[in-house]
């Protein structure tokens, strides 16, 4: 059976997902419940302590129970990695812990059995002593070199930006980078007024409904992974350059995700199964239970000082912005984050005069990094808090002040990088619209009072990345696509079938996306940061375009005319006359990229397109409990075209949700470094109770112009205007102002009883 | 670790091959040996009856055993393969038997259980009644339709030249093929001597020491089938349009084979497997024992008749061959046989006049198809044998008689195809040298006597197909090839490798060869007739130029001079800025053909090269016993240029010995249409002791210009010239002349008796 070709094309219909089916009928296959034959499974022994030298490991009595294969511990690990420490920024992460720990929770051996109870079991019988050291957990304290996480700062060498921090000592500044436009010190002394606040995000985690798990399978000269990884290619990269073997001897798989959000990104697990699989000469499983997570990456939390200076009619004139960011004890992608989102510290406003100032801080903490929205919804919380603080007290509304100083179309952003294709200023009129603001609103007057707040951001995608796609016409007609993007629950599967259908005037539904495997999917990046759709759509579309015109050319060569319907699978049978052959397309994207400039942070081409986006809710408070109802919340985004319209509703509304337990009660409770709270039944993710009783997704459809068919990504920018949003609907309420996260009863009662001047007992 | 460069070149070097080292620590992985999750086990019931009516089947007992999943016959599979008959050439073989039988042999039901053990316990308890119907086991007896095995001839309607024998009624002849070449009938009426001889050759298997095994998983809209199979791309397309659905749609996967030797080619056990999934809606496997391959695929008994008209210089300038192939139940690939084949039914001999008369015929025995020569080694027994026969008739030394007579390059074969870059008379040189032809030599005087003889032979390679093949350069610089041919022993991933690495100047050892499986590696014909190492090896030798000259844009585009030495990781540093991106490179290739003129047979152009080899041995005869030990055996082929010379020669090596089971002992015996001997008990192949005390293999380098780095395809050639030099040698010993194979102790002291006057009973 040929693929018949369809009219009328693939991109702008509401598919449903390819993967639907397998997921819903369990055949879908993860690498948590993945068995290999002769498998072993790991368990980790982790440190107790925040900051320590490691003096010794006893591991005799696990050694000696029965199943147990082995135990590991760093120096084992040496003896088939001798230069064991990885990470994507900085080599700053050792496999196994070595001389020191730096955070509680640090993987310190690891348990080998035939079954993961024995070898859990055996994991409690290991025992561990070290010599303290003192340890800093706050990122603003960690400015101060009194306590140092590391003794040297070792650059990845990957990232030229980071090349200068090569050896550097005596701190725990990771990566800083600093923005200037203008003259801020100048407009800040001629302004009317000045207005300065600081905000403060909490520790939260991804949680992924899977775990982490990886399994390795080394023999003398190849290395198999199985992985639950958002970025294949970089973990294929990254195990080669640690075993010092070409990539083609590393062979990286991914089963389906059960969600990412930025945690599965670089290596997480996959070294450590790596070295286990070889030191024990077996297959090896490592996977975590749901309380590991809290030991494995988290979000930065953030300490973030505005500043802004404002002129008589209320045009901000300058904006000083300082963030610090905690990025725990290694790295990871931090400092990507620091600088990335850095940028876009004073939002999407069109300021003159703006100093950025941001910090990546090493403290004794688990180590944060990527987490949809790549650090931009803790700086629109400080950003979108503090502009309606400013507009409030400066007796303006709060829409027309953003309305009043909003960067539009056309305009240069704070690094120089004129904002096109972002429709700021639709998104803010969709927003307001969809709640009525402006309109008479009853905010009560009994012990439930209502509010309404809105907020919005602007996001600028990682760049430059590269992605390479290939898609092979069968001799039927039908194709396969093979693309690295790893379709974790974001439905990128069904929008790449739907850019390569267009292309070629086939159904999406028709093409199969092969699972991801670095031996057969080429290059990518990593699917983060609401890349995929725009990088990755143009390879899928370039290598559907080379397929197009390989098969015109056969076309051609087979004697019939151009633009003439003979079906595929008819042009390959007169070729080769027989159902036989194949044609190959392939295609790379990678857009502009101008560094910005060390000293300035000045570029005229930081990113190939703006995210922007806003929520909009309408809260009820309770002036006894302090609970915060939402009663509706709306997202307004500006998606470029949509190539799945009901995929882009879905992404919008889980954003939000997503933000929305971190806004209002998600957080790690750590005390002395110690997790308190690292289980699920006390670390609280948001439930069906707790989703908004009206959701709105609204999408301002406004074509991006270099995007693929016009598309951008939409994964990340639900997560905005939620927060600033909650906390602005709550001051307009109840008239009390949080500024730090998260906005739980406890937060908001506080703040209420200090306004009634019988605060609770102080913090 | 980048790959670096490697001077000097790949092609040429007698490298290890990719696979050994997997092979010998037990890590590669065959279908017989797998296993998957949930995964059931198929035992086949056969037809006790050569040829019948299919009245009942009793499985009720069977379905009752404890641990049997279920039971299914030919009408179940019709439930979900509507019309379930498959084929190459013919769409005549069903997947279980429906109305009828055909042999003794065929799958007429199969028991699904979750042990193997359990399942064939329960096929014992199966019970069909058959109404018996007259057979016919003879070829030449098949020409008169007294007995017809199918009422109606089914082409695929793959092949242009089988569609005219679509509703053919009323005869076995599965294939007709003729050619005439001047006027033969005139030229025997001309010619000075008139020799006509008839030989015979038995029915034996491939035997590959990994029987048949195929698992297949289906769910409700995918279908991977993992089959050591030589033609995943064939059963692939097979499968679809089985089921009805496009190619991408179902997967084929190939693990290790444990040998081939073209009884892998096409369906074999994939379309059961794959049926059995559907019904039993779970994965899965057929594996066969070694004694059930007697009923799955053998070569073709031949009979061919040969007739040569001599002038009085002792110059062929005609000849007559009637060749009938006994292509047994369903035709499989057959009539390609009889046709590909058939035309070089004369030799490699320069003769004016020519006919050919070559028919597929069906009988009621298990399957003929490719095995190692395509019928070539039936045809060379024949004309090698005749050629001494008429040279000692004549008085003439049989290698004077071939140098008079034989086709040389530059001059038209019987096709009217020129014979170029054959070096059919460095061939015959050799051999005669090799075995001191000409030199004096002691036949002996006891009942030990001695003699020497030797036979050459040509194939055409099948003609036309087509092979594709990709190349992905990561961005490290080592590459990963895609590539469908099926290693199977034959150390094809190391030549391939090796010629992408000449491409590309990098190590062959350096570059991946990806397993086979059809969602991954491109379209590929099949693995079989010699013909991989060309066509696969041009498209691998394009695929690697196609991602050099991308290379070289790059280099161009990140300001790399022409010529300059950077190494590929580099460039892509430069390009990418980080270690990122791929190339990827395709190839496809399929060579010109014209197909026979439908009435002469003619064409200029039926072969992109020929094949030239023979075998020289010196034997001794027990006369006593009529045993024959081969005391030295000399393979010579021209094998263009070897890409992997000692690749070369243990093909040589191989197949000769292959070739030296078939003519000294292998033959299935049969009565009444059973076979007596299916076990490997009774049925003997070449062990230790069989091996000649004394094997050269000797290659005339001699390079084909048209082939990838002037190589040629040497899998097939060492079998041409083996049966005919030992029938040869035996009558330079004894002076007895055996034209029926095999030329066991039996026949040969059967006709010595007769020589001597004294025969033994008559047969």
């Amino acid at each position: 059976m040929a693929t018949t070709p369809v009219p009328g094309g693939q991109v702008g219909r509401s598919l449903p997902r390819l993967e639907a089916r397998d997921k819903v009928t369990g055949r879908a296959e993860y690498a948590h419940t993945m068995r290999l034959p002769g498998m072993l499974y790991g368990k980790i022994f982790r440190s107790t302590v925040p900051h320590g030298r490691l003096i010794g490991i006893d591991t005799a009595a696990a050694r000696a129970m029965p199943g147990v294969h082995g135990v590991y511990a760093g120096e084992d690990v040496r003896k088939v990695i001798p230069d064991p420490y990885y990470g994507p920024a900085f080599h700053d992460q050792p496999i196994l812990a070595l001389d020191k720990v730096r955070f509680v929770g640090e993987p310190v051996a690891v348990v080998v059995a035939s079954d993961p109870h024995v070898a859990e079991e055996a994991v409690a019988l290991i025992a561990a002593t070290y010599e303290e050291l003192p340890a800093v957990f706050d990122e603003v304290a960690a400015m101060s070199p009194a306590v140092l996480v590391h003794d040297e700062l070792k650059p990845a060498g990957t990232f030229a930006d980071l090349k200068h921090l090569k050896g550097r000592k005596n701190t725990n500044v990771a990566r800083d980078f600093h923005l200037r436009l203008g003259d801020v010190d100048k407009a800040f002394a001629e302004a009317a007024a000045v207005f300065e606040h600081e905000f403060r995000t909490q520790k939260v985690l991804h949680v992924p409904l899977e775990p982490f798990a990886a399994i390795a399978d080394a023999s003398d000269n190849r290395l198999t992974v199985y992985s639950g990884t958002q970025g294949p290619s970089f973990v294929r990269s990254e195990l080669a350059r640690l075993l010092g073997w070409p990539e083609n001897r590393v062979r990286v798989k991914v089963p389906c995700l059960g969600g990412g959000f930025g945690a599965k990104l670089y290596i997480k697990l996959e070294a450590l199964a790596a070295a286990l699989s070889m030191l024990a000469r077996r297959p090896v499983k490592l996977a975590l239970s749901m309380e590991e997570q809290f030991y494995m990456i988290t979000r930065h939390p953030t300490t973030c000082r505005i500043k802004s200076g404002v002129d008589k009619n209320g045009r901000v004139i300058a904006r000083k912005c300082e963030v610090f960011w905690n990025g725990g004890a290694y790295a990871d992608i931090g400092p990507r984050v620091t600088q990335k989102s850095g940028f876009t510290a004073p939002g999407p406003y069109d300021i003159a005069n703006v100093a950025i100032d941001s910090y990546a801080l090493y403290t004794n903490l688990t180590p944060a990094g990527a987490l949809r929205g790549f650090g931009v919804p803790q700086l629109v919380f400080a950003y979108e808090s503090h502009t309606d603080m400013v507009a409030r007290a400066l007796k303006i509304d709060p829409v027309k002040f953003r309305r009043d100083n909003l960067l539009r179309a056309g305009r240069p952003q704070a690094t120089g990088t004129v904002l096109k294709d972002a429709a700021t200023d639709a998104v803010l009129d969709r927003l307001a619209q969809c709640i009525d603001w402006g309109k008479p609103f009853d905010r009560g007057s009994g012990p439930i009072r209502r509010g309404r707040g809105l907020a919005l951001g602007i996001k600028a995608v990682i760049s430059p990345t590269t992605s390479v796609a290939a898609i092979n016409v069968a001799a039927d007609g039908s194709c396969t696509l093979y693309c690295g993007t790893v379709d974790m629950g974001q439905g990128s599967d069904t929008a790449m079938a739907q850019i390569a259908g267009e292309v070629l005037n086939i159904a999406a539904q028709d093409i199969a996306v092969t699972p991801r495997d670095t031996d057969i999917t080429p290059y990518d990046m990593g699917t983060l940061g609401s890349r995929s759709l725009f990088h990755m759509g143009h390879a899928v579309r370039l290598a559907a375009l080379d397929a197009k015109e390989k098969l015109a050319a056969m076309a051609r060569e087979v004697g019939e005319p151009d633009g003439s319907n003979t079906p595929v699978a008819e042009l390959f049978r007169k070729k080769y006359g027989m159902q036989a052959g194949n044609v190959i397309g392939a295609g790379t994207y990678k857009p502009d990229y101008t560094p910005p400039d060390s000293k300035s942070g000045q570029t005229p081409n930081v990113t190939p397109f703006w995210m922007v986006a806003g929520t909009a809710v309408e809260v009820e408070v309770d002036c006894e409990t302090g609970h915060v109802r939402i009663v509706k919340l709306v997202n307004v985004a500006d998606c470029g075209r949509a190539i799945n319209p009901r995929i882009v509703e879905t992404q919008l509304s889980g954003g939000s949700l997503m933000q929305l337990g971190f806004t209002m009660f998600e957080k790690m409770n750590i005390e002395g470094g110690q997790v308190t709270n690292a289980s699920l039944a006390d670390y609280k993710i948001p439930g069906m109770l707790d989703v908004p009783a009206t959701i709105e997704n609204v999408t301002v459809e406004n074509r991006q112009e270099n995007g693929p068919f016009g598309a951008k990504g939409v994964g990340e920018v639900a997560t905005f205007g939620v927060s600033p949003a909650i906390a602005n609907a709550i001051e307009d309420a109840v008239g009390v102002r949080v500024t730090v996260l998260p906005l739980n009863p406890e937060a908001v009662l506080r703040a209420l009883r200090v306004k009634a001047g019988s605060p609770l007992d102080s913090e």
